[in-house]
Protein backbone atom coordinates (compact mmCIF):
# COMPACT_ATOMS: atom_id res chain seq x y z
CA UNK A 1 0.00 0.00 0.00
CA UNK A 2 1.11 3.01 -0.95
CA UNK A 3 2.20 5.18 2.24
CA UNK A 4 -0.79 8.11 2.51
CA UNK A 5 -0.36 11.68 3.00
CA UNK A 6 -0.28 12.80 6.34
CA UNK A 7 -2.04 16.25 7.32
CA UNK A 8 -1.69 17.95 10.43
CA UNK A 9 -5.16 20.05 11.29
CA UNK A 10 -4.26 22.76 14.46
CA UNK A 11 -8.09 24.14 15.30
CA UNK A 12 -6.86 27.42 16.65
CA UNK A 13 -8.27 29.32 19.56
CA UNK A 14 -10.39 26.86 22.26
CA UNK A 15 -12.86 29.67 22.64
CA UNK A 16 -13.24 30.77 18.39
CA UNK A 17 -15.12 29.12 15.50
CA UNK A 18 -12.08 27.36 15.04
CA UNK A 19 -12.90 23.65 15.95
CA UNK A 20 -16.57 23.97 14.65
CA UNK A 21 -15.19 24.78 11.21
CA UNK A 22 -12.64 21.93 11.44
CA UNK A 23 -15.57 19.66 12.24
CA UNK A 24 -17.93 20.91 9.26
CA UNK A 25 -15.55 20.61 6.67
CA UNK A 26 -13.89 17.33 7.91
CA UNK A 27 -17.78 16.36 7.71
CA UNK A 28 -18.45 17.40 4.15
CA UNK A 29 -14.91 16.25 3.41
CA UNK A 30 -15.17 12.75 4.40
CA UNK A 31 -12.43 10.04 4.84
CA UNK A 32 -9.76 10.33 2.26
CA UNK A 33 -8.36 6.99 0.52
CA UNK A 34 -4.66 7.79 0.99
CA UNK A 35 -4.59 10.56 3.41
CA UNK A 36 -4.18 10.19 7.21
CA UNK A 37 -5.43 13.22 9.37
CA UNK A 38 -3.91 14.46 12.60
CA UNK A 39 -6.26 16.68 14.09
CA UNK A 40 -5.45 18.80 17.54
CA UNK A 41 -7.96 20.09 19.54
CA UNK A 42 -8.40 20.97 23.28
CA UNK A 43 -10.20 19.09 26.20
CA UNK A 44 -12.75 21.60 26.30
CA UNK A 45 -13.86 21.58 22.80
CA UNK A 46 -17.22 21.12 22.31
CA UNK A 47 -18.88 17.25 21.90
CA UNK A 48 -21.26 18.52 19.35
CA UNK A 49 -18.16 19.36 17.13
CA UNK A 50 -17.04 15.71 18.08
CA UNK A 51 -19.76 14.56 17.24
CA UNK A 52 -20.04 15.56 14.18
CA UNK A 53 -16.87 14.42 13.68
CA UNK A 54 -17.89 11.21 15.08
CA UNK A 55 -20.78 10.74 11.60
CA UNK A 56 -17.98 10.18 9.10
CA UNK A 57 -14.07 9.27 11.16
CA UNK A 58 -13.31 6.80 14.11
CA UNK A 59 -11.36 8.58 16.30
CA UNK A 60 -8.26 7.27 17.43
CA UNK A 61 -7.74 9.54 20.80
CA UNK A 62 -4.36 10.29 22.39
CA UNK A 63 -2.97 13.19 24.36
CA UNK A 64 0.37 14.05 22.61
CA UNK A 65 2.73 14.36 19.63
CA UNK A 66 4.82 11.56 20.51
CA UNK A 67 1.72 8.73 21.33
CA UNK A 68 0.06 10.32 17.80
CA UNK A 69 3.22 9.44 15.95
CA UNK A 70 2.98 5.79 17.11
CA UNK A 71 -0.46 5.12 16.05
CA UNK A 72 -0.94 3.00 12.57
CA UNK A 73 -4.19 3.75 11.06
CA UNK A 74 -6.07 0.67 10.00
CA UNK A 75 -8.10 2.80 7.52
CA UNK A 76 -8.39 6.00 6.41
CA UNK A 77 -11.65 6.40 7.97
CA UNK A 78 -9.61 6.57 11.35
CA UNK A 79 -8.58 9.83 12.13
CA UNK A 80 -5.92 10.38 14.79
CA UNK A 81 -7.66 12.94 17.72
CA UNK A 82 -4.79 14.66 19.50
CA UNK A 83 -6.84 15.63 22.56
CA UNK A 84 -3.99 18.08 23.82
CA UNK A 85 -3.79 20.62 26.98
CA UNK A 86 -0.64 22.05 25.38
CA UNK A 87 -1.72 26.02 24.63
CA UNK A 88 -3.07 26.05 20.79
CA UNK A 89 0.01 27.95 19.45
CA UNK A 90 2.22 25.16 20.70
CA UNK A 91 0.22 22.36 18.73
CA UNK A 92 1.18 25.29 15.37
CA UNK A 93 5.07 24.90 16.83
CA UNK A 94 4.87 20.77 17.00
CA UNK A 95 2.84 20.58 14.06
CA UNK A 96 5.73 23.04 12.20
CA UNK A 97 8.42 20.69 13.53
CA UNK A 98 6.62 17.72 12.83
CA UNK A 99 6.87 18.99 9.30
CA UNK A 100 10.39 20.37 9.12
CA UNK A 101 11.25 16.49 10.13
CA UNK A 102 9.21 15.09 7.25
CA UNK A 103 7.09 13.38 10.00
CA UNK A 104 3.80 15.73 8.08
CA UNK A 105 3.53 16.60 4.91
CA UNK A 106 0.95 19.44 5.10
CA UNK A 107 -0.62 21.56 7.77
CA UNK A 108 -4.00 22.71 8.50
CA UNK A 109 -4.16 25.47 10.64
CA UNK A 110 -7.74 27.52 12.65
CA UNK A 111 -7.31 31.01 13.77
CA UNK A 112 -4.79 31.68 16.13
CA UNK A 113 -5.59 35.24 17.96
CA UNK A 114 -2.11 37.26 19.05
CA UNK A 115 -3.07 37.07 22.39
CA UNK A 116 -3.11 33.39 22.35
CA UNK A 117 0.49 32.98 20.86
CA UNK A 118 1.51 35.44 23.87
CA UNK A 119 0.07 33.22 26.30
CA UNK A 120 1.82 30.23 24.86
CA UNK A 121 4.68 32.44 25.70
CA UNK A 122 5.56 32.56 21.99
CA UNK A 123 6.89 36.02 20.32
CA UNK A 124 5.89 35.32 16.74
CA UNK A 125 3.65 37.16 14.90
CA UNK A 126 1.41 34.59 13.74
CA UNK A 127 1.42 31.19 12.14
CA UNK A 128 3.96 32.51 8.82
CA UNK A 129 6.11 33.65 12.12
CA UNK A 130 5.95 29.98 13.61
CA UNK A 131 6.74 28.68 10.09
CA UNK A 132 9.27 30.78 9.97
CA UNK A 133 11.06 30.31 12.97
CA UNK A 134 10.65 26.48 13.41
CA UNK A 135 11.71 25.98 9.44
CA UNK A 136 14.91 28.38 10.36
CA UNK A 137 14.05 30.32 6.92
CA UNK A 138 15.13 33.56 6.41
CA UNK A 139 12.38 34.09 4.30
CA UNK A 140 8.87 32.90 4.16
CA UNK A 141 6.09 34.01 1.35
CA UNK A 142 2.42 33.37 1.82
CA UNK A 143 0.77 31.94 -1.12
CA UNK A 144 -2.73 31.52 -2.02
CA UNK A 145 -3.96 28.93 -4.07
CA UNK A 146 -7.40 29.36 -5.56
CA UNK A 147 -10.51 27.91 -7.99
CA UNK A 148 -9.73 30.97 -9.89
CA UNK A 149 -5.83 31.94 -9.89
CA UNK A 150 -3.31 31.84 -7.25
CA UNK A 151 -1.09 34.64 -5.80
CA UNK A 152 2.27 35.08 -4.22
CA UNK A 153 3.30 37.96 -1.70
CA UNK A 154 6.58 39.16 -2.39
CA UNK A 155 6.12 40.87 0.99
CA UNK A 156 3.85 40.45 4.17
CA UNK A 157 2.35 42.63 6.95
CA UNK A 158 4.33 45.58 5.78
CA UNK A 159 2.60 49.10 6.36
CA UNK A 160 2.26 50.44 3.07
CA UNK A 161 5.05 53.11 3.64
CA UNK A 162 7.62 50.30 3.94
CA UNK A 163 6.86 48.25 1.17
CA UNK A 164 8.65 50.02 -1.29
CA UNK A 165 11.91 49.75 0.20
CA UNK A 166 11.74 46.33 1.54
CA UNK A 167 10.96 45.26 -2.79
CA UNK A 168 15.01 45.05 -3.23
CA UNK A 169 16.09 43.06 -6.11
CA UNK A 170 16.87 39.99 -3.75
CA UNK A 171 13.72 39.91 -2.17
CA UNK A 172 12.27 39.81 -5.25
CA UNK A 173 14.49 36.92 -6.57
CA UNK A 174 13.54 35.34 -3.82
CA UNK A 175 9.71 35.63 -4.11
CA UNK A 176 10.14 34.62 -7.89
CA UNK A 177 11.69 31.51 -6.64
CA UNK A 178 9.23 30.87 -3.96
CA UNK A 179 6.36 30.76 -6.42
CA UNK A 180 8.80 28.96 -9.07
CA UNK A 181 7.82 26.30 -5.75
CA UNK A 182 4.12 27.20 -5.66
CA UNK A 183 3.78 26.39 -9.60
CA UNK A 184 5.31 23.26 -9.37
CA UNK A 185 2.37 22.19 -6.78
CA UNK A 186 -0.41 22.68 -9.24
CA UNK A 187 -2.11 20.92 -11.67
CA UNK A 188 -0.15 20.19 -15.06
CA UNK A 189 -2.05 22.83 -16.77
CA UNK A 190 -2.06 25.60 -14.63
CA UNK A 191 2.01 24.71 -13.50
CA UNK A 192 3.07 24.67 -17.54
CA UNK A 193 1.50 28.93 -17.71
CA UNK A 194 4.68 31.68 -16.93
CA UNK A 195 4.22 33.57 -13.72
CA UNK A 196 3.39 36.75 -13.75
CA UNK A 197 5.12 39.86 -11.70
CA UNK A 198 2.78 42.66 -11.25
CA UNK A 199 4.43 46.19 -10.96
CA UNK A 200 4.52 48.07 -7.73
CA UNK A 201 3.21 51.60 -8.71
CA UNK A 202 -0.04 52.48 -10.78
CA UNK A 203 0.05 51.79 -14.44
CA UNK A 204 3.74 49.77 -13.51
CA UNK A 205 5.13 53.06 -13.23
CA UNK A 206 4.74 54.35 -16.47
CA UNK A 207 7.81 54.38 -18.19
CA UNK A 208 9.19 55.67 -14.79
CA UNK A 209 6.91 58.72 -14.54
CA UNK A 210 4.97 57.37 -11.41
CA UNK A 211 7.93 55.97 -9.49
CA UNK A 212 11.46 54.38 -10.47
CA UNK A 213 10.89 50.75 -8.76
CA UNK A 214 9.87 48.48 -11.92
CA UNK A 215 12.58 49.97 -14.38
CA UNK A 216 15.43 49.59 -11.03
CA UNK A 217 13.78 46.38 -9.63
CA UNK A 218 11.62 44.49 -11.47
CA UNK A 219 13.09 44.22 -14.54
CA UNK A 220 15.89 43.13 -13.86
CA UNK A 221 14.51 40.68 -11.08
CA UNK A 222 12.91 39.18 -14.23
CA UNK A 223 16.00 38.99 -16.35
CA UNK A 224 17.42 37.15 -13.49
CA UNK A 225 14.41 34.34 -13.59
CA UNK A 226 14.75 34.29 -17.28
CA UNK A 227 18.42 33.15 -17.21
CA UNK A 228 17.62 30.40 -15.17
CA UNK A 229 14.97 29.43 -17.07
CA UNK A 230 11.94 30.76 -15.53
CA UNK A 231 8.81 31.41 -17.36
CA UNK A 232 7.75 34.62 -16.61
CA UNK A 233 5.86 37.81 -17.72
CA UNK A 234 5.61 41.48 -16.46
CA UNK A 235 5.65 43.56 -14.87
CA UNK A 236 1.98 43.73 -15.49
CA UNK A 237 -0.05 47.13 -14.97
CA UNK A 238 -1.65 45.93 -11.63
CA UNK A 239 -5.00 47.38 -12.58
CA UNK A 240 -5.19 45.36 -15.35
CA UNK A 241 -3.34 42.21 -14.22
CA UNK A 242 -6.26 40.83 -12.82
CA UNK A 243 -9.11 40.78 -15.52
CA UNK A 244 -10.84 37.55 -15.92
CA UNK A 245 -8.93 36.69 -18.86
CA UNK A 246 -5.87 36.49 -17.48
CA UNK A 247 -6.88 33.89 -14.93
CA UNK A 248 -5.92 31.28 -16.86
CA UNK A 249 -2.96 32.67 -18.46
CA UNK A 250 -0.62 32.90 -15.74
CA UNK A 251 -0.07 29.74 -13.03
CA UNK A 252 1.01 32.37 -10.01
CA UNK A 253 0.38 35.66 -9.89
CA UNK A 254 3.44 37.43 -8.08
CA UNK A 255 2.12 40.63 -6.41
CA UNK A 256 4.54 43.37 -4.36
CA UNK A 257 2.27 43.92 -1.34
CA UNK A 258 -0.42 42.26 0.96
CA UNK A 259 -3.35 44.36 -0.28
CA UNK A 260 -2.44 44.63 -4.02
CA UNK A 261 -2.58 40.33 -4.16
CA UNK A 262 -5.22 39.47 -1.92
CA UNK A 263 -8.22 42.27 -2.74
CA UNK A 264 -8.36 40.32 -6.35
CA UNK A 265 -7.66 37.43 -4.37
CA UNK A 266 -10.44 37.07 -1.70
CA UNK A 267 -12.38 39.07 -3.80
CA UNK A 268 -12.61 36.24 -6.25
CA UNK A 269 -12.38 32.98 -3.51
CA UNK A 270 -13.48 34.78 0.10
CA UNK A 271 -16.38 32.88 1.63
CA UNK A 272 -18.78 35.05 0.98
CA UNK A 273 -18.27 35.27 -3.45
CA UNK B 1 -39.91 70.60 -24.16
CA UNK B 2 -37.07 69.95 -21.32
CA UNK B 3 -33.50 71.18 -22.41
CA UNK B 4 -31.68 68.28 -23.43
CA UNK B 5 -28.75 67.07 -21.44
CA UNK B 6 -25.47 68.23 -23.29
CA UNK B 7 -22.91 65.81 -23.49
CA UNK B 8 -19.52 66.64 -25.06
CA UNK B 9 -17.19 63.51 -27.20
CA UNK B 10 -14.10 63.80 -27.47
CA UNK B 11 -12.15 60.57 -29.26
CA UNK B 12 -8.99 61.10 -28.15
CA UNK B 13 -5.97 60.79 -30.27
CA UNK B 14 -6.59 60.42 -34.15
CA UNK B 15 -4.56 57.95 -34.89
CA UNK B 16 -5.62 55.65 -31.85
CA UNK B 17 -8.86 53.43 -31.44
CA UNK B 18 -10.84 56.36 -29.81
CA UNK B 19 -12.94 57.24 -32.50
CA UNK B 20 -13.60 53.59 -33.46
CA UNK B 21 -14.82 52.49 -29.99
CA UNK B 22 -16.47 55.76 -29.77
CA UNK B 23 -18.66 55.12 -33.04
CA UNK B 24 -19.66 51.61 -31.32
CA UNK B 25 -20.72 53.13 -28.54
CA UNK B 26 -22.71 55.71 -30.26
CA UNK B 27 -24.37 52.75 -32.74
CA UNK B 28 -25.18 50.96 -29.64
CA UNK B 29 -26.07 53.70 -27.51
CA UNK B 30 -28.55 54.95 -30.24
CA UNK B 31 -30.39 58.05 -30.03
CA UNK B 32 -31.46 59.21 -26.03
CA UNK B 33 -34.74 61.59 -25.72
CA UNK B 34 -33.24 64.53 -23.63
CA UNK B 35 -29.93 64.19 -24.86
CA UNK B 36 -27.52 66.09 -27.26
CA UNK B 37 -24.20 65.06 -28.02
CA UNK B 38 -21.45 66.93 -29.16
CA UNK B 39 -18.96 65.07 -30.99
CA UNK B 40 -15.39 66.17 -31.58
CA UNK B 41 -13.41 64.54 -33.90
CA UNK B 42 -10.52 64.99 -36.36
CA UNK B 43 -10.95 65.35 -40.26
CA UNK B 44 -8.65 62.53 -40.31
CA UNK B 45 -10.90 60.18 -38.61
CA UNK B 46 -12.18 56.99 -40.94
CA UNK B 47 -15.25 57.20 -42.85
CA UNK B 48 -16.31 53.97 -41.86
CA UNK B 49 -16.30 55.07 -38.13
CA UNK B 50 -18.60 58.29 -39.71
CA UNK B 51 -20.91 55.62 -41.72
CA UNK B 52 -21.13 53.53 -38.15
CA UNK B 53 -22.55 56.74 -36.61
CA UNK B 54 -24.84 57.66 -39.45
CA UNK B 55 -26.38 54.39 -39.20
CA UNK B 56 -28.65 55.62 -36.06
CA UNK B 57 -27.36 59.59 -36.16
CA UNK B 58 -28.54 62.39 -38.30
CA UNK B 59 -24.80 64.59 -38.38
CA UNK B 60 -24.92 68.24 -38.01
CA UNK B 61 -21.03 69.17 -38.66
CA UNK B 62 -19.66 72.29 -38.07
CA UNK B 63 -15.49 73.02 -37.75
CA UNK B 64 -15.65 75.23 -34.16
CA UNK B 65 -17.36 75.16 -30.30
CA UNK B 66 -18.55 78.41 -31.14
CA UNK B 67 -20.15 77.23 -34.54
CA UNK B 68 -21.31 74.34 -32.89
CA UNK B 69 -22.88 76.45 -29.65
CA UNK B 70 -25.14 77.55 -32.13
CA UNK B 71 -27.04 74.87 -33.82
CA UNK B 72 -30.44 74.13 -32.19
CA UNK B 73 -30.36 70.82 -32.74
CA UNK B 74 -34.27 69.87 -33.65
CA UNK B 75 -34.50 66.65 -33.27
CA UNK B 76 -32.54 63.66 -30.32
CA UNK B 77 -31.62 61.72 -33.76
CA UNK B 78 -29.39 65.10 -34.57
CA UNK B 79 -25.45 64.89 -33.32
CA UNK B 80 -23.41 67.95 -33.45
CA UNK B 81 -20.54 66.53 -35.24
CA UNK B 82 -17.32 68.83 -34.32
CA UNK B 83 -14.46 68.51 -37.43
CA UNK B 84 -12.35 70.24 -35.75
CA UNK B 85 -8.47 70.67 -36.73
CA UNK B 86 -7.52 71.17 -33.20
CA UNK B 87 -5.19 68.64 -31.76
CA UNK B 88 -6.78 66.38 -29.48
CA UNK B 89 -6.09 67.87 -26.29
CA UNK B 90 -7.99 71.17 -27.26
CA UNK B 91 -11.03 69.11 -27.20
CA UNK B 92 -10.50 68.40 -23.66
CA UNK B 93 -9.50 71.77 -22.72
CA UNK B 94 -12.19 73.14 -24.80
CA UNK B 95 -14.93 70.73 -23.35
CA UNK B 96 -13.95 71.52 -19.53
CA UNK B 97 -14.15 75.19 -20.55
CA UNK B 98 -17.90 74.84 -21.81
CA UNK B 99 -18.31 72.51 -19.09
CA UNK B 100 -16.88 74.87 -16.49
CA UNK B 101 -19.21 77.78 -17.68
CA UNK B 102 -22.51 75.68 -17.93
CA UNK B 103 -22.43 74.98 -21.68
CA UNK B 104 -22.64 71.22 -21.55
CA UNK B 105 -23.60 69.08 -18.78
CA UNK B 106 -20.97 66.19 -19.19
CA UNK B 107 -17.67 64.94 -20.96
CA UNK B 108 -16.76 61.69 -21.97
CA UNK B 109 -13.59 61.35 -23.03
CA UNK B 110 -11.46 58.80 -25.18
CA UNK B 111 -7.48 57.77 -24.50
CA UNK B 112 -4.97 60.96 -25.22
CA UNK B 113 -1.68 59.89 -25.07
CA UNK B 114 0.78 62.04 -23.04
CA UNK B 115 2.71 62.72 -26.14
CA UNK B 116 -0.40 64.32 -27.99
CA UNK B 117 -0.85 66.24 -24.77
CA UNK B 118 2.48 67.82 -24.81
CA UNK B 119 2.40 68.31 -28.25
CA UNK B 120 -0.48 70.71 -28.48
CA UNK B 121 1.52 72.86 -26.04
CA UNK B 122 -0.25 71.27 -22.46
CA UNK B 123 1.96 70.31 -19.42
CA UNK B 124 -1.42 68.66 -17.99
CA UNK B 125 -0.36 65.36 -17.09
CA UNK B 126 -3.89 63.27 -18.95
CA UNK B 127 -7.54 64.61 -19.12
CA UNK B 128 -7.61 65.00 -15.21
CA UNK B 129 -4.85 67.72 -15.13
CA UNK B 130 -6.28 69.75 -18.14
CA UNK B 131 -9.77 69.31 -15.80
CA UNK B 132 -7.96 70.44 -12.61
CA UNK B 133 -6.42 73.59 -14.31
CA UNK B 134 -9.61 74.82 -16.34
CA UNK B 135 -11.69 74.27 -13.31
CA UNK B 136 -9.34 75.89 -10.88
CA UNK B 137 -10.08 73.01 -9.10
CA UNK B 138 -6.92 72.60 -6.51
CA UNK B 139 -8.19 69.13 -5.42
CA UNK B 140 -9.49 66.80 -8.53
CA UNK B 141 -10.41 63.06 -7.35
CA UNK B 142 -11.30 60.33 -9.76
CA UNK B 143 -14.75 58.32 -9.28
CA UNK B 144 -15.67 55.59 -10.94
CA UNK B 145 -19.41 54.30 -11.00
CA UNK B 146 -20.14 50.55 -12.33
CA UNK B 147 -22.83 48.24 -12.17
CA UNK B 148 -22.00 46.80 -9.01
CA UNK B 149 -19.98 49.02 -6.57
CA UNK B 150 -18.19 52.79 -6.56
CA UNK B 151 -15.15 53.95 -6.06
CA UNK B 152 -13.75 56.90 -5.30
CA UNK B 153 -9.66 57.46 -4.98
CA UNK B 154 -8.05 59.71 -2.46
CA UNK B 155 -5.01 60.02 -3.81
CA UNK B 156 -4.58 59.73 -8.10
CA UNK B 157 -1.28 58.86 -9.81
CA UNK B 158 1.64 58.81 -7.11
CA UNK B 159 4.35 56.17 -6.68
CA UNK B 160 3.08 53.77 -4.05
CA UNK B 161 5.92 55.17 -1.46
CA UNK B 162 4.04 58.55 -1.86
CA UNK B 163 0.72 57.57 -0.96
CA UNK B 164 1.30 57.31 3.14
CA UNK B 165 2.41 60.98 3.58
CA UNK B 166 0.08 62.55 0.76
CA UNK B 167 -2.66 60.85 2.59
CA UNK B 168 -3.35 63.92 5.18
CA UNK B 169 -6.47 64.43 7.08
CA UNK B 170 -7.05 67.32 5.18
CA UNK B 171 -6.63 65.02 2.24
CA UNK B 172 -9.04 62.40 3.16
CA UNK B 173 -11.31 65.05 4.10
CA UNK B 174 -11.65 66.39 0.96
CA UNK B 175 -12.19 63.00 -0.39
CA UNK B 176 -14.63 62.27 1.59
CA UNK B 177 -16.93 65.45 0.65
CA UNK B 178 -15.90 64.38 -2.72
CA UNK B 179 -17.42 60.97 -2.37
CA UNK B 180 -20.37 62.30 -1.01
CA UNK B 181 -20.85 64.18 -4.37
CA UNK B 182 -20.48 61.46 -6.09
CA UNK B 183 -23.09 60.00 -3.96
CA UNK B 184 -25.64 62.37 -4.82
CA UNK B 185 -25.37 62.00 -8.23
CA UNK B 186 -26.41 58.13 -7.97
CA UNK B 187 -29.87 56.62 -8.40
CA UNK B 188 -32.07 56.83 -5.31
CA UNK B 189 -31.46 53.78 -3.70
CA UNK B 190 -27.54 53.25 -3.83
CA UNK B 191 -27.45 56.97 -2.44
CA UNK B 192 -29.30 56.15 0.54
CA UNK B 193 -26.62 53.91 1.39
CA UNK B 194 -23.52 55.10 3.72
CA UNK B 195 -19.71 55.49 2.15
CA UNK B 196 -17.19 52.92 2.86
CA UNK B 197 -14.13 54.32 4.00
CA UNK B 198 -11.14 51.58 3.29
CA UNK B 199 -8.03 51.67 5.38
CA UNK B 200 -4.41 52.31 4.13
CA UNK B 201 -2.60 49.46 5.73
CA UNK B 202 -2.96 45.77 5.43
CA UNK B 203 -5.76 44.74 8.04
CA UNK B 204 -6.43 48.55 8.38
CA UNK B 205 -3.40 48.98 10.33
CA UNK B 206 -4.66 46.23 12.67
CA UNK B 207 -4.93 48.70 15.86
CA UNK B 208 -1.60 50.25 14.66
CA UNK B 209 0.15 47.43 14.75
CA UNK B 210 0.98 47.56 10.81
CA UNK B 211 1.20 51.29 10.20
CA UNK B 212 -0.34 54.10 12.17
CA UNK B 213 -2.23 56.07 9.78
CA UNK B 214 -5.94 54.43 10.06
CA UNK B 215 -5.26 56.21 14.23
CA UNK B 216 -3.99 59.27 12.96
CA UNK B 217 -5.80 59.85 10.11
CA UNK B 218 -9.12 57.73 9.32
CA UNK B 219 -10.80 57.85 12.58
CA UNK B 220 -10.18 61.35 12.74
CA UNK B 221 -11.57 62.32 9.14
CA UNK B 222 -14.52 59.81 9.78
CA UNK B 223 -15.34 61.69 12.86
CA UNK B 224 -15.33 64.74 11.36
CA UNK B 225 -17.49 63.39 8.32
CA UNK B 226 -20.02 62.52 10.58
CA UNK B 227 -20.18 65.20 12.42
CA UNK B 228 -21.51 67.25 9.32
CA UNK B 229 -24.05 64.33 9.22
CA UNK B 230 -22.18 61.88 6.79
CA UNK B 231 -23.31 58.29 7.08
CA UNK B 232 -20.18 56.62 6.75
CA UNK B 233 -18.58 53.73 8.34
CA UNK B 234 -14.78 52.37 8.20
CA UNK B 235 -11.83 52.34 8.08
CA UNK B 236 -12.74 48.58 6.84
CA UNK B 237 -10.08 45.87 5.93
CA UNK B 238 -8.76 46.22 2.47
CA UNK B 239 -8.74 42.54 1.13
CA UNK B 240 -12.04 42.11 2.81
CA UNK B 241 -14.00 44.92 1.75
CA UNK B 242 -14.95 44.31 -1.87
CA UNK B 243 -16.77 40.87 -0.79
CA UNK B 244 -19.50 41.02 -2.96
CA UNK B 245 -21.93 40.90 0.01
CA UNK B 246 -20.15 44.18 0.41
CA UNK B 247 -21.12 45.95 -2.93
CA UNK B 248 -25.28 46.14 -2.20
CA UNK B 249 -24.17 48.02 1.46
CA UNK B 250 -22.41 50.93 0.21
CA UNK B 251 -22.70 53.96 -1.79
CA UNK B 252 -19.27 54.61 -2.46
CA UNK B 253 -15.99 52.96 -1.27
CA UNK B 254 -13.40 55.72 -0.81
CA UNK B 255 -9.72 53.88 -1.48
CA UNK B 256 -6.67 55.48 -0.38
CA UNK B 257 -4.73 54.57 -3.42
CA UNK B 258 -4.96 54.09 -7.28
CA UNK B 259 -4.43 50.60 -7.41
CA UNK B 260 -6.28 49.69 -4.44
CA UNK B 261 -9.74 51.06 -5.71
CA UNK B 262 -8.85 50.10 -9.20
CA UNK B 263 -7.89 47.29 -9.46
CA UNK B 264 -11.17 45.66 -7.42
CA UNK B 265 -13.41 47.70 -9.70
CA UNK B 266 -11.36 47.19 -13.22
CA UNK B 267 -11.32 43.31 -11.95
CA UNK B 268 -15.32 43.42 -12.26
CA UNK B 269 -16.06 46.65 -14.36
CA UNK B 270 -13.35 45.80 -17.21
CA UNK B 271 -13.92 45.17 -20.39
CA UNK B 272 -12.84 42.04 -20.30
CA UNK B 273 -14.79 41.06 -17.57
Amino acid sequence: MKKPIRIAITTGDPDGIGTEITAKALAKLKPQTGVSFFLWRSPRCSSRDLARIDRVFKRITVNSWPEALKVQPSSHKEIIDINSNLPAAMWVEASAQASHYGHIDGMVTAPLSKTAIKAAGLADLGHTGILKRVSKSREVFMGFIGDKFNVLLATGHLALDEVTSALTESRLDKALRAAEQLRLVLDRKAAARPLALLGLNPHAGEEGMIGATENKVHLKAMEAAQERGQKIEGPLVPDAAFFPKNWNKYSVFVANYHDQGLIPFKMIHGQES
